[in-house]
């Protein structure tokens, strides 16, 4: 019992989220933890991030930032929350919407903060759906009661998407449920269901730079709802915490947003890559789901998850594995640059051919 | 009631801390958030930051400048933790030591986010403990049982301070209970705690690089005390949010860091507009307390706080007024340059001449 003295009933039961490795030296090809292989917008440069005031507090509620991505969304600025990573906001958002009597439902297989967020509030009952067997999700199988529904779409690590069609659906027949979607990778080829919000008062999206905006590194999310859902956030974001976006993170995420055209031409450039790398492992004897995402999700019948992770690292490649029973056969691999593919099947091949 | 359907119980009742004004246009003189006149280290350069691939995550636990932070006060790197703002490092320590049983104490008087936090995780009971008639903080009237106390050092928004000797004692004494000293405002000219630290494992020391090294935007704040404080941190925080603080952040934070020429030259540039400030307001008949932070805590026999505060912004100055019966008579004021501060003195003798 790791209990001491001083610590309180939360601390000590914690289960921490474990993330995914952070070398400390960039010595391996990096495809752990599904970061963009492009950098962000060359628009951010560093003559505009000198101008800033560095000893001012930003604007706490990150106006500029949120007008910007209001617009470019055809929604208006307080239908926008932005936070310190898409982490963050779907921290506050489980606590802006759950508690005895607003249970929390996702799927057994799903980014793996969900149950450590409903921890994290202590008061939050979780019913946990599992996957159909082709590893998609099964809204049929989420409880009817008034509640929140979060599901990540598309789906981490399987990388398999619903389709919007079916999402409103949902959101029609369930109007007393919230439905928050994570669409942390939906810019990689998925429905976004941005474009009905103002259709649908039980909808928050949330989305995040960190992978199709590549500013992982500056720590930026948000999420995007009716006003009602919106101010819940707020209330919680200010009883924690006013300033949570750093002045360079608001500059960075608004110019980024703004780029268009460099978004539209790295987004595609990774999808195409995706495509090609499906196909080169499907040739290597690996199971590949139809991933929409900028990872793959992957099986090989004949060598576990584990060997494949320990043996890629032993080739300087970094990829993810997890250890839960449901996940360890798998691999989530981040889709990278061309060359780091083509590096990831030659590391493969050999790899293979050793243990056949 | 602004109860909303999908609202939880706590982003119903929660009742927000509000920041100070922050214009959207620099137009106003500032001296109403604490912010330092000075701007950062010169050793920041937008060129270094513009080298950062902004595209990964950035280490998780800061461990190049929780290590800097280290060696600046002769600690280990794992009896330091950083966050996102020191708001963020109080919030998780409020979760970290406060339960049901764990109840907190802190002044009726000092930094207005305490109660937000305590309200925040719900769970926390919590005694409030008057100041002195003086305005300074009362240790004996803290409750003995096992528990936390939390005090500013020097206190918000008086600026006094109490000293290290009478820490000490408190601490020696009540080796049961858990002291949290939040130093937002130490490097000014109070006592740090931090040389204690081996010698108190009750001891919990909070700052931030908001105020003395004049990195408000880029929000970095920090605690430190021995190893099992520090891992209830970060028990907290990875069930949170893994990478709270950017990668601009903890390369900034650092260099600031070992920059003490720089630091100590503008606290003590700032610290003497201080004294000149203090004397000047005495002068035009203000009662002033004797405060070792970068604000004045004020009050004029004849005009009222908020009479000030709004003729003040009439000048274009603007300074903090608390709306709370205990503070209203008062104005927090921020010491600024010389030249503002000037500007602070011409503006209140006409405001002080209109009234008489």
């Amino acid at each position: 019992m790791d209990k001491h003295p001083f610590w309180s009933a939360l601390a000590s039961a914690a289960v921490p989220y474990i993330p995914g490795e952070q070398p400390r030296d960039r010595v391996f090809i990096k495809l752990n933890t599904n970061e963009n292989p492009y950098g962000p917008s060359p628009r951010i440069s560093a003559d505009l991030l000198a101008k800033e005031p560095f000893q001012l507090y930003p604007e706490p509620t990150c106006y500029h930032l949120r007008k910007v991505i209001a617009e470019g969304y055809g929604l208006t600025e307080d239908e926008v929350f932005a936070g310190n990573g898409s982490d963050e906001v779907l921290g506050f958002a489980f606590g802006a919407f759950g508690d005895e009597n607003h249970p929390f439902a996702f799927p057994d297989i799903t980014y793996s903060f969900y149950p450590v967020w409903t921890d994290f509030w202590r008061t939050i009952p979780v019913q946990i759906v599992p996957l159909r067997e082709d590893l998609s999700i099964d809204l049929k199988s989420f409880p009817d009661c008034d509640g929140v529904s979060v599901i990540a779409n598309p789906n981490a690590p399987t990388g398999i998407a619903l389709s919007a069609q079916v999402l409103k659906d949902y959101l029609a027949e369930h109007p007393n449920r919230l439905l928050i979607v994570d669409e942390a990778y939906v810019d990689f080829g998925a429905e976004s269901m941005v474009p009905y919000i103002h259709e649908f008062p039980n909808l928050l999206v949330v989305q995040t730079f960190s992978k199709s905006r590549a500013l992982a590194g500056l720590r930026l999310g948000f999420a995007m709802g009716q006003k009602e859902l919106i101010d819940a956030l707020i209330r919680i974001k200010d009883s924690f915490n006013s300033y949570t976006v750093s002045r360079l993170t608001q500059v960075c995420g608004a110019l980024s947003f703004e780029d268009s055209a460099y978004f539209n031409e790295t987004v595609s450039r990774i999808m195409h890559t995706r495509e090609q790398a499906k196909a080169d492992l499907r040739s290597l004897g690996f199971q590949v789901t139809d991933s929409k995402a900028n990872f793959l999700w992957v099986l090989h019948p004949s060598v576990s998850g584990s060997d494949l992770y320990t043996a890629l690292r032993e080739e300087g490649i970094l990829v993810r594995h997890f250890s839960a029973p449901a996940l360890t056969d798998y691999l989530r691999i981040t889709v990278g640059t061309d060359e780091e593919m083509e590096a990831l099947k030659k590391a493969l091949i050999k790899i293979l051919e050793k243990t056949s």
